[in-house]
């Protein structure tokens, strides 16, 4: 839950003049996303979306992340994309944040994963990829291996307020995948953090994909790793193999799997677990006093990454291959 | 900033398929307001507004404000009308609690109070009481004068906390409202909480009314002193005796004001400053753990309450009368 910026009528009404859009009728913050600011805004000419960059979101990647927009939606991607200005900026400040206003989509994320949204976000994250592919700009994932470690030292010492003993094994952990982290996959751009509240749905059809503010340049099949991650498991964090297959068999026949991304992927798994159980503990361990965010549990990707050790090949996921 | 409560999304397309308003294209929880869970829903059909009713309104008053909207929108007053479904109904469950859809209204809440905001809430606030006339459905004020002594009972005690000396100011304030409170003034229905962040502008022209969930039935001029210390004090907590002089005189245009309303109107003043400053210090003081919702500063009031007691006649109002 966010809205961290209380935007003043007159100001927003300034900053909506900016563009071809018409009075603002209504702006509404909404409650939810933790990492910036989102407000409904209706205008004369209809529905959109204003985002204020809060902290957390480097200034640096921003023209990656808009230009990023504007080029998955000139491929046909359903995602929010950034309107222009009469000056042709997207960009541009409102109460001292970065801002930017972008096109309105939608659907509705779903709250019960049933078989038939994993099928659409397997063929939702190959489309992306695909229409990734000709993407010029790159950008280093800050959280793949190489940023694991520094957002380990920083909770190891609390980390057994947590969950007892959790610190050796992720100290373990992370030796190993720093060991073994593939480096010679299939790369280009990924989504980085496709959960079920970043996809909407419309007729059980993927309608749009939002929150791009993780996107960065790495292997495609650790996109496809996080999504199992984030889509497969029930409750109990047991594995939906009907779900994992739907997910992983929908991605392939957009986008081939080669074998090494196949042979890769329980690595990739165990990898994405640790990536989201890391953050998550540092939010935990980290709250800022009067948050107005509840921190997410951490230890469910514990017992995610659990579950991944114990897979010796993509024959545990569902796949025949 | 709210939203306590989160509608998956398959009930509430069960749910809104109970109206006439086609597929539900898009659902944001609206970080705003403390009472209730608010929601942005976009259907085929339009922008509407669904309500989740909270603890904190209790469910026997709901009849009374559905009805009371459904009214003052059938008199002309812009404020939220509740739709009903296919079954008649405008009153519902979802998620387990009284739930709504009333109508979108366009416009936004002013944050800097300018002089012609205080002649526009004048003018619709004489409106509103003129609609409710004729409204026959009746609900005490449990905030008024007989609510205010064990509100003050419940806070008494820890006073202290917020402000040396303060349980002992109101209680000799609430001894003597207790004493003078006037009961035979002209009543009616009343808003009750008109502050700007109920009120909608567009153009410098008040396009709705919000938030009627401290609706009642009392004196008339308590409304009017309510939106006195709600409008018309600065940031310092002095009275712009400009923005009191229009707000009275726009209302007084379209509802004369009788002798007796316009002598207890320092009185209403007071009694309206020390049961905000009461509410507030109770919020205040009772925070829950882990609340979304940062309570509002309940001084503010104080110092609202001490300049009213300064006040001789409405003069210091800006009236000439």
């Amino acid at each position: 839950m966010a809205v961290y910026t209380d935007v003043a009528d007159d100001e927003l009404r300034a900053f909506v003049a900016l563009y071809d859009l018409g009075e603002v009728l209504s702006c509404k913050g909404i409650a939810e996303g933790v990492e910036n600011s989102n407000y409904f805004i209706t205008t004369e000419t209809g529905n959109f979306i204003l985002t204020l960059y809060e902290k957390r979101v480097a200034r640096t990647d921003l023209p990656f992340f808009i230009a990023l927009m504007e080029h998955l939606a000139q491929k046909g991607v359903a995602c929010p994309t950034p309107l222009r200005g009469r000056d042709g900026t997207a960009l541009r400040e409102l109460c001292g944040r970065p801002a930017a206003i972008v096109t309105f989509l939608a659907g509705m994320w779903p709250r019960r994963i049933q078989p038939f949204h994993c099928a659409g976000v397997g063929q939702a994250l190959a489309a992306l990829h695909s229409a990734g592919a000709s993407f010029t700009m790159r950008r280093a994932n800050d959280l793949s291996v190489a940023g694991w470690r520094p957002l380990f030292a920083a909770c190891a010492g609390r980390a057994r307020e947590v969950h007892p003993g959790l610190a050796e094994e992720l100290d373990g952990e992370l030796g190993f995948l720093e060991t073994v982290w593939p480096c010679d996959l299939p790369s280009g751009v990924i989504h980085g953090d496709l959960f079920p509240d970043n996809v909407f749905f419309r007729d059980r059809i993927v309608s749009g994909l939002i929150d791009f503010y993780f996107a960065c340049t790495d292997a495609l099949a650790y996109d496809l790793a996080v999504c199992l991650n984030a889509w497969c498991f029930e409750a109990d964090s047991s594995l939906n193999v009907t779900k994992a297959r739907l997910l992983l068999d929908n991605y392939r026949q957009a986008r081939p799997l080669m074998p090494t991304e196949l042979a890769a992927l329980p690595l990739l798994a165990r990898g994405s677990a640790l990536r989201f159980l890391l953050t998550r503990l540092f939010d935990w361990l980290n709250q800022p006093a009067g948050a107005l965010v509840r921190p997410k549990d951490p230890l469910e990707f514990l017992r995610k990454l659990r579950f991944h050790r114990t897979v010796t090949s993509v024959r545990d996921y569902g796949l025949d291959a």
